[in-house]
């Protein structure tokens, strides 16, 4: 990986360029739209051209958001100065924006991934932040923008749905430090968690419902596999991307240490997400599966019907549990 | 209200007492546990004889924070130089405990309900504090304590819970202040979470799909009202106690404004918790009722059965939404 740049050098860099494309990752999350919402609303009120350019939807509990920065046309800024792909760092996360992204004068990245490839002209890759949140915090104060109740907002989103409401064993001092600091620029903490959490279509939880009641438990209860058919959705008129919280509720079962969700997306396609609780590490078995992540929570698609990866997913947590416990 | 002392005042009077117990409220919930336990810490290791006295049961999530702390013995100190009430201030929170609350040669009480009476010779009562934790954390720093990681799990663990992992209106730029500085003293927040929200039994999650399923709406959505029968929990072996989170689940659906969870505790006891999202006021319908808690969260006990408690809670949160809302 290339060493990362300053964020002075972002920050001049950012300072001398007019027109610019932010490129959050696919199925884009909370980090993710919350970090690039902040970049562009800094970016705007510099005076510059800026947008988010994005090529698939954003779930409901995100859109408020976006205050028209977001954009799916990719010709809106023709000869970009600067691109700067956020809470990502390799093409097969914005697939179809990737030749877009190179078209950028010149390229940048602000990422928290471990699996960041350092792919940009000028990189900013910090595994140990609980967020990219963090890093848009930081990169925005050297360049001295004065803070606004919008980029708060957004940045809070940022850093509460990276750490799991600061659960999750990244989160850090700072993580509270930043937010601690973002309430003195208006942050209305619990006007965005209304948004994010509190907005769960009656239909999703009916999901829930059903999903959790066909869970599998495996080796003792160690592993939960959990399946979301597209049955399941016509029934109760669930999104498939209102289901992705159903795995946490899997985690948190006693005893739990792995938990899947198996998502039917098409006759061969099944996306499955990946949660750990102690010691497990499922972005091992994301990648074997040609997928990637972090070491709690991670993520593949594998090219098979939902039973078939239920089964396939199955035989590589147990070798993950039995990594750890012997057999 | 009694004027508050001052904090200086009461660790002056700590500082002078040997024998000292604390008073949690019944059904002890997350803040008056963090709180009491920390406090007890700090007595112990200032050399006092310190105990937490309880009537009732802790909820398994709680459990870990009790390392020989918790006493249900009211003789275990006959004549306590100092009894403190933590995290409540009126005697119908610890009913069976009040006799012995007042057989303190002084009484105190550090609390941050906007309920509490001032029972005490010297109280802090704080009701925009978002965790009695916070006012216990303010103290030990007066008192000049060392901080070590069972205070800071406790202290975490009492203020993470009372503002729903920061996501409640009364979560403040200082509740982040405080966390942050806790991880300076070794707060373990991961393994803190996992303790407390990552220990869900299958029964549990069973019960919450069974009683989500029944869930009624009134008023268009904005009422949602769930109930816990005991044919429920008999079915799934799940614990009256372990249900609490389903309140949340119900408020957490889009368009629902108060969300009740009413509870069957015998043939003539019906347990109601009560949760409003942006606007509605439950502890008003909830002290109308003989109950008490906070704007957005109370709750009450009607001596009905459950059916009936349930369409007696359904007319005053009618007329709660109404009142915002007319007619």
């Amino acid at each position: 990986m290339k060493e990362n740049s300053s964020y002075k050098t972002l920050a001049e860099i950012i300072n001398s360029s007019h027109n610019i494309l932010l490129f959050p990752h696919i199925n884009i999350d909370g980090d993710a739209m919350g970090s690039s919402v902040a970049m562009c609303i800094a970016l705007r009120n510099m005076g510059k051209e800026a947008y988010i350019l994005l090529e698939d939807e954003i779930s409901d509990n995100l859109l408020f958001l976006d205050d028209g920065y977001v954009t799916r046309d990719q010709n809106i800024i023709s000869n970009p100065d600067l691109t700067i792909c956020i809470d990502c760092g390799e093409t097969s996360r914005f697939p179809k924006r990737a030749d877009k992204f190179f078209t950028g004068k010149v390229t940048m990245c602000i990422d928290h991934h471990g699996t960041s490839e350092g792919i940009a002209d000028y990189n900013i890759i910090e595994p140990d932040a609980a967020a990219t949140g963090e890093l848009v915090y930081g990169l925005l104060k050297v360049m001295d923008i004065e803070f606004n109740k919008e980029i708060s907002n957004s940045l809070f989103t940022s850093i509460t749905m990276d750490t799991g409401n600061f659960q999750y064993a990244n989160t850090t001092s700072k993580s509270h430090q930043i937010v601690a600091a973002l309430y003195k620029h208006g942050l209305e903490s619990n006007k965005v968690s209304i948004n994010i959490y509190e907005n769960n279509s009656w239909a999703k939880i009916q999901t829930e419902a059903i999903v959790l009641a066909g869970t599998e438990f495996v080796l003792d209860g160690k592993i939960a596999i959990a399946k979301v058919t597209a049955d399941i959705l016509k029934k109760t008129g669930c999104k498939m991307n209102e289901t992705e919280s159903i795995v946490t509720i899997l985690r948190s079962i006693s005893g739990v240490e792995i938990a899947a969700l198996v998502k039917e997306d098409g006759q061969k396609k099944t996306r499955v997400s990946l949660r750990s609780k102690k010691y497990a590490n499922v972005a091992k078995t994301a990648v074997a599966l040609g997928g990637g992540g972090h070491v709690k929570a991670a993520g593949c698609t594998i090219d098979k019907n939902i039973d078939e990866a239920a089964e396939i997913i199955k035989k590589e947590l147990i070798k993950e549990i039995k990594r750890h416990n012997g057999n």
